[in-house]
């Protein structure tokens, strides 16, 4: 099975090499993230997204930004750190895998024994980027692993937005219980809820799937109620951009009418996602900031009107999903339930850096 | 308050006058119906659509297309009929309103005082199709009215899909008691679920809505439960393509879903229809048969590829909601619930012709 990696360093090392989200399905095109405008570019427009992949391309993207600065005095490139980690960290505001990063990043920078000196400080930041990357891959892999034992055989699964390969450095979080499945010779069939406004379920999820050989089918996000009630869907695994330490959920628009109908048809619903994830300064979803997007994403669909350009449009990025409807977490360190009072990556992680 | 009217009689008399709502918002664009071909090209296309305006232009399409065949023979002119009603009757199947209007005509050309002279029978079918034109205005109007006691003031309300003037030849189903009540002062505010694949909440029911003055907003159909949870909705309102005797609903894909999270939040779920609607051949919703679409409307939206070619689409246009999650039925007879055993129009609208 050939799943693809949507961050990662570019050839020379000097930059970060995305695969640009925004084209896909119709083009497949790589770019390389270079200055701190190309990193913030590319993630407030998507073309790098998913929670985690945002938080390893921020990380990445900081070293990148800083590299051809290393010959600043201490005192400037201390300043530029400062300034690139605040402009990257504040391009989303929802999913809590960015801040993280880019917190773990300026810690990094801070040890006293980098003396400030810009070179070596550059090199300590390139170091942690680098393992935040390996941790993310590795993550995936754990979800995985652990996700395997909830999926029946065969599994009809329903997903939602993507949190695949291309949201993450690795083989996705949702979806990797899946490609783990299939290529251990388990039968799988995906449901993809094409997923308004930004369709990254149809565009992305499809997309990934296929590539892999992966039995996908797309559904627009309305007819995810018709499919359960037809008995067609054994559970629903979805990704998460933040999970409170009460098991609230913030994910893509959409995933709370999901967990909805699962509870109303008697399905299990899962929850994806690595330990950055959850964030133990969040209390309960009532804190979780929910970025609100531009009109013409639902105005202007695709290039064309799709509504009256003077109708006023409502438009989260993402809705909070309440604990009590999910029926189990699946994180790299196992199957979990609320509450979640730590979200500090596991010692053997941390470890392999 | 303008409301526009989606179906009548071409200046001439000799066609059926649609607006175009394949081309809306961006262009408003009138077409006049003359032949067979133009009739069942426009029903089959959504060029006209919503249930009520669809049996009505199938029986002003039917006289319309025999028009220029009155000199004929009275054989050839009952088999042209015949075909005639037979291929416009099979354009969509899941609405019950197009086969009870072309059946009523057939019985109508039936009459044996017509003595099955075309000339005549022509002129008795002119006036039934205009009767049929005429009390689908009158029970739009009977809907808005008997609906009206259901509207909190203010309102706020959520629909899908179109139920408005444009899915009728009159002020619409769902939509009519939002229209009265904002002619008598009342504040009415409207989520239109832009209703996946064809966007009929976007295209149509804002531009209507927008058109007549009344408060509207935009969202996707995945925005629906949050904005639920968040106490921003007072009750739902929608039509219905075909109604079982047992109050199972078929209505557009996503209504079923909107049933499930209203019931999840408290909400009212109100379905409006005119008598037409209520089938009485269809015991419950199992015997109805759901229309399946090709799958471009999924996978090239608004002429962009928006999944991977050769992805597999599963793309029904309707769904049933069970009779159970449905609050209340309003009709042109008033409030009403089910069992429903007849679906004869009322007395005082077939006297009316």
């Amino acid at each position: 099975m050939s799943v693809i990696q949507a961050v990662r360093w570019s050839d020379d090392g000097l930059g970060v090499r995305i695969i640009d989200q925004r084209a896909l399905p119709a083009t497949y095109l790589e770019r390389d993230l270079r200055t701190v405008d190309d990193v913030c570019n590319a993630i407030a427009t998507l073309a790098v997204r998913g929670a985690p992949a945002i938080g390893v391309a921020g990380a990445m993207g900081l070293v990148a930004a800083l590299t051809p600065h290393a010959g600043e005095d201490a005192p400037a490139f201390a300043r530029r750190l400062a300034g690139y980690a605040a402009r990257i960290r504040a391009t989303r505001p929802t999913a809590v895998n960015l801040p993280w990063a880019i917190d773990r990043m300026r810690v990094r920078a801070s040890d006293p024994a980098l003396a400030g000196d810009p070179a070596r400080t550059l090199a300590a930041l390139r170091a942690e980027a680098t393992a935040i990357l390996d941790e993310d891959r590795a993550m995936c892999r754990a979800i995985g692993e652990h996700g395997l034992a909830l999926l029946p055989n065969p599994a009809r699964v329903l997903t939602h937005c993507n949190a695949g390969a291309l949201a993450t450095a690795g083989i996705g979080t949702a979806l990797a219980p899946l490609y783990l499945a299939v290529e251990r010779g388990q039968h799988v069939s995906v449901l993809a809820g094409e997923t308004r406004p930004l369709l990254q379920g149809s565009r992305l999820t499809a997309w990934e799937l296929g590539r892999a050989g992966v039995d996908v089918t797309v559904l627009t996000d309305s007819m995810v109620a018709s499919v359960m009630r037809e008995g067609r869907i054994d559970l629903c695994l979805v990704g998460a951009d933040r999970i409170a330490v009460n098991g609230d959920v913030a994910n893509k628009i959409g995933t709370y009418a999901i967990a909805v109908l699962a509870r109303h048809h008697g399905i299990p619903f899962y929850v994806a996602a690595p330990s950055s994830t959850f964030d133990p300064k969040t209390p309960s979803g009532e804190a979780i900031e929910i970025e609100s997007r531009h009109a013409d994403e639902v105005r202007r669909s695709f290039g064309m009107q799709t509504a009256p350009l003077e109708a006023r449009v409502h438009n989260p990025a993402f809705d909070i999903t309440p604990a009590a409807l999910v029926t189990a977490f699946i994180t790299d360190r196992g199957i979990e339930h609320p509450p979640f009072l730590s979200s500090a990556p596991p010692a053997r992680e941390v470890s392999a850096r």
